[in-house]
């Protein structure tokens, strides 16, 4: 089973373990919607294959702290869209929780799947509390003050911030979880995956930065120019899109190298290679290329 | 130390591990202004007294839970009197949060109040990691979908309600959560103590509907007639203020009655008598009285 099939599945198993026939109805719908259809599902997919790349022993633990990072990331969407913030209508090409449901049933939804990430780590934790309650520790900390993302999006209220300081919280901190906790999940130190999770977290950040001053509202399934738009601190501002894309590059190089020695150091590193791609695709460095000829930007290699 | 003491302490010592250099300023004070100062830190002190009884042997775990309740209870405050629901402007004799910091450091300051309360678990929780799990897992459902207080905001999204599963949701699985929590942090059979919290919870509710109804703003610390203003689900409203008190006297006297077999099984049945007449003062029973002489409301005995 491909990692993207068994998050799904993993996903699916949760919310028909949530959904009892005392369960409100409509706050229900409202975090089906918030999870399905999912994006691309990088984050739990990173923590399960750190834990295969650990030689998980406990596939229902694994499961549970992937689980666990996805909803804590949806949750963030959910309330990073509402009108105080993005006021956003649509994401992941479909409207918005509160644009479906209302605010208040958005407000709950939020603060429901962020639970939900707890009561998922309990239901499977069990077998293994001691490794649970780390689990519970690093992924919290990807999450909560001081440096988790929601501390990256309270950086947004405060008059001075870093950039970098910002991005590694609102982004890369749920990925530092999602390395840490997949290796957390198959009972290994955590400490050698922190650098990969770090990186590739910055990297995502700025690309997210260089998509949205780049591409349209319909490529994005979400509204594009809005770093610009709420004044928010973005790499691509910062840097010019030049800049960022090297700045860019530089970091998916250093995700590559950090990968820990390990049975699938190679297959791993090569995962990151491919995300690179993904992430901000040829056709965008060409447009950047043709726009400021006289600059160069080269892409990682293996 | 006497339990509030044992709680404002705990919570104190908490703030100060969170409170980082790397911390966002704004959303620290933000948490800071939703929990301090308190209310009557009710949950927290039924916690640490039902772990005493139980013969607490892990101090720190029980100040964990007690933390965790009374932080998941003042996040659910923040996002209560947010503008897409009440729209309070006051809240323990100080303005709200949102009104003080504005809607997104009110929305973040809810969201990481949550995620310390998880925090708090793991950094206490190694020493008897089994406990902290089912601990998890008490302390969630008392917050989460399907039934803990989320849930039950989320009832008044829905357009039909019975009013004692809304109480219950809203009110009582927290106060579940607090009993069985100390228990837990005890290494005790929490199902005894299930009674107590389901009944106590519903109480509080009902003496909040009956002084939602019989006092004025100043007395309350926040504004009053709110229930019937957001058209919401009343035990006063359903049953009259006679039959709500009636109701109320009731389920203090059930509480009394399920506290469990153990040493301080007195000591615990008086704590909960005179939190009844906390709740609903002897002044505001003899109002009650007088505006409906004819009938007769009988207080609980011990």
């Amino acid at each position: 089973m491909s990692l993207l099939k068994r998050i799904e599945a993993a996903l699916e198993q949760q919310f028909s373990l949530t959904r009892t026939a005392s369960a409100p109805p409509r706050l229900m719908d409202a975090m089906r919607h918030a999870v399905f259809p999912g994006g691309a599902r990088i984050r739990p997919q990173l923590c399960m294959a750190v834990a295969k790349a650990c030689g998980e022993d406990d596939h229902e633990l694994t499961d549970a702290a992937a689980v666990a990072i996805e909803l804590l990331h949806c949750a963030s969407l959910v309330h990073d869209d509402m009108p105080c913030f993005d006021d956003a209508d649509m994401r992941r090409g479909q409207v918005t929780v509160h644009k479906q449901f209302g605010e208040p049933l958005a407000l709950l939804t939020g603060d429901a799947l962020i639970i939900m990430a707890y009561q998922v780590l309990a239901r499977s934790g069990r077998q293994h509390p001691m490794r649970t309650v780390q689990l519970l520790s690093v992924i919290s900390e990807g999450v909560g003050a001081p440096d988790g993302i929601v501390a990256g999006q309270a950086w947004e209220c405060e008059t001075r911030v870093e950039l970098s300081q910002y991005q590694r919280a609102k982004t890369g901190a749920l990925f530092v979880a999602a390395t840490c906790g997949g290796a957390l999940a198959a009972g290994v130190d955590p400490a050698p995956w922190r650098k990969l999770g770090d990186t590739l977290g910055e990297a995502y950040q700025v690309a997210d930065d260089i998509r949205d001053v780049m591409m349209q509202a319909d490529q994005l399934g979400k509204p594009a120019g809005q770093d610009a738009h709420h004044g928010r601190p973005s790499a691509a501002a910062d840097l010019g899109l030049v800049g960022a894309l090297d700045y860019f590059n530089g970091l998916m190089q250093t995700a590559a190298d950090s990968v820990p020695l390990c049975e699938s150091r190679e297959a791993m590193r090569k995962l990151v290679l491919m995300e690179s791609e993904r992430l901000v695709p040829p056709s965008a460095c060409e447009q950047i290329s043709r726009q400021y000829p006289t600059s160069a930007t080269s892409r990682v290699s293996a």
